[in-house]
């Protein structure tokens, strides 16, 4: 293999490949990207035997081939090189080095043979269709926060993403929810998407998804299976296995009869919360809402620090009520509210809450309330 | 004790008090600032008994009096409250709280008696002079690198300030080492500086004063004795006990006979070292300059991962030498060349290694090699 490449294209094409791959690891070639070089182009595969990326771009292609080297140490040395630097990629099968020049600089990177590259197996997908790099993002982004954290609920560790019946018809849904709060984001259902089974796509592949989500005019053509999943571009196709377990029936937990309407500037609400939470203990961050006619007061008591009220003027026109949730749930909820107040639908003080933007159905957040 | 003072103003204020007080620390009073207002001023104390800080701010004190509250809680109120507030600070003694209000917002922090404050002893201060605070900062900014870290030998974990005879006279003088590097800065002596003590000035103390030293128009007041050390703005004074040790004859270490002269762009070099020593080994960072007439080749050689080799443009009109250095130590020493360009003076392989700024004398840095 021998080829260069510029050295913006470079960086830009290894950036998601090293990102995929574990800082650590016990198996040495998962630690390595596969260059393969071909034509007028060069791709690069990283995989965590979950994710796999694989990163193509144009390159002068002089002899073609293949290899495998450290992805975070060819990023490094593509990182630290000059801007507009060409940097020329030669592999030395015999003496099992890659060497990298560019300018002045020369390096030489131990190899190991691309065979032991472990390459996902290609799948038959059951559904595929496209989508619009920003809806997929706002799906993604709105639901994350509350991907759950706890291992022994891995069915919980990622978005489940299927299909489902929205206020006006069929849409793409994401769903992710801890036990302690719930986000459902909905969008139009993509033609050739009505088949696809519901995925729960892992937490990791949701971050790595993210970067190629950016791209405001990029179309995203996504393919599901029972097992995996497809995010592809032109330049970048994330594949990654979805997580092995039934996600838990969301719809009973979503509030429906909720008639106690309060409205609030979002991120005048985020910001009072935020304050209020300050002389709270870190165990129990437990902010109470105390709501009256058209006014809110947000409460704290720690008895050990002290204590802190703040006033919100609101529109709320049901009867007095007394509730407590935990100030970081809080805070995640308000600031997934983009455009327009953040409208609150509560029960009592014991039973789950709902927020949204709005009167948009079509991203909806569940949120348990806790005693105070 | 009540009084009401500018958002700006307090935040301000209790930044370098709030950072002064370590986050972790089983004695309860040391987690507060000690506030005290009279006439038209509050002053905001805090200590973690080797450091102490007192921030004075204007405000409009109703009633005088002190109290001590949480620094990070009231800094973090503060740092919360919107811009252009005016905040309310009263003590109510019998309940042993202090009442923070602004705008709507209300908060009630414990408060611990001022009695049990411990307040610094002041000290009979042996010598007192003034320097500009950028004078100061070039002192202890291109020293502190150098700073040991190695508790055991806590003589180390500081920079040496003293009087000392330069080149032209007598200087005041920063040195830090950690015995693999050291630095040696120089300035004029300040008038009344003569007597000083030498005194070791601990490290958290430098961050701690590079906080005062940031206004380039500010004259610092320095007071040092054999135990202590304070320097003074009109608005905060930063008193420190000095490390009790006795710094070793550092004079030795610096070479005097070297006389191998390599000329370097300093960015272009710290550039290629941190290239090179992309594919060394955590553990041995180890970096070989093979000079000849007029050519650097900087190069490592890490067997497990791989190789890498840059040649830079450099002025040298000696005998052929290689050298080896820890690449951490080389980058630290050339990032510190602000102005020219980097002069090394090698004796042999196995010799320290001189670097300063052209032909300035008043910043010397010495590095140890190593073994490559």
């Amino acid at each position: 293999m021998k080829l260069s490449i510029e050295r913006a294209v470079l960086l830009k094409a290894l950036a998601q490949a090293q990102s995929v791959v574990e800082r650590r690891n016990t198996i040495p070639i998962l630690a390595n990207v596969l260059i393969e070089a071909e034509g007028a182009q060069v791709s690069f595969r990283a995989t965590d035997l979950d994710i796999e990326v694989v990163d193509r771009a144009p390159a002068m292609v002089e002899r073609a081939g293949s290899t495998t080297v450290s992805a975070v140490m060819l990023h490094e040395i593509c990182r630290k090189l000059p801007d507009g630097a060409l940097v020329n990629l030669a592999e030395d099968a015999a003496a099992g080095r890659l060497t990298i020049t560019a300018g002045r600089s020369t390096f030489s990177l131990a190899t190991l043979p691309k065979e032991d590259f472990p390459v996902m197996a290609t799948s038959e997908y059951s559904s595929n269709f496209s989508a619009p790099a920003p809806v997929l993002r706002r799906l993604f982004d709105k639901a994350k926060f509350a991907i759950s954290t706890e291992e022994t609920r891995y069915y919980l560790n990622g978005v489940y993403m299927h299909v489902s019946q929205g206020e006006t018809g069929k849409v793409l849904r994401c769903v992710a929810t801890d036990g302690h709060r719930l986000a459902r984001i909905d969008a139009p259902l993509p033609e050739g998407a009505d088949a696809m089974p519901g995925v729960i796509v892992p937490r990791k592949t949701v971050g790595e998804l993210r970067k190629l989500l950016d791209d405001d005019d990029a179309t995203i053509a996504v393919s599901v299976s029972e097992t995996k999943v497809r995010f592809a571009t032109p330049a970048i196709t994330l594949t990654s296995k979805v997580i092995d377990g039934t996600f838990p029936d969301y719809t009973r937990v979503i509030p429906t009869g909720n008639t106690r309407r309060l409205e609030v500037d979002a991120s005048e609400f985020a910001k009072a919360v935020d304050r209020v939470a300050t002389v709270s203990s870190e165990r129990s961050r437990a902010v109470k809402l105390s709501l009256d006619e058209d006014r809110l007061i947000l409460s704290v008591n720690a008895p050990d620090s002290g204590a802190a009220e703040e006033e919100l003027a609101v529109a709320y026109g049901d009867e007095r009520l007394e509730i407590g949730f935990n100030a970081k749930y809080l805070l995640e909820i308000a600031s997934q509210v983009d455009r327009e107040n953040a409208v609150f639908l509560f029960n009592s003080s014991a039973d789950p809450t709902l927020m949204r933007e709005g009167n948009d159905l079509s991203a909806v957040y569940v949120v348990m309330p806790m005693r105070v």
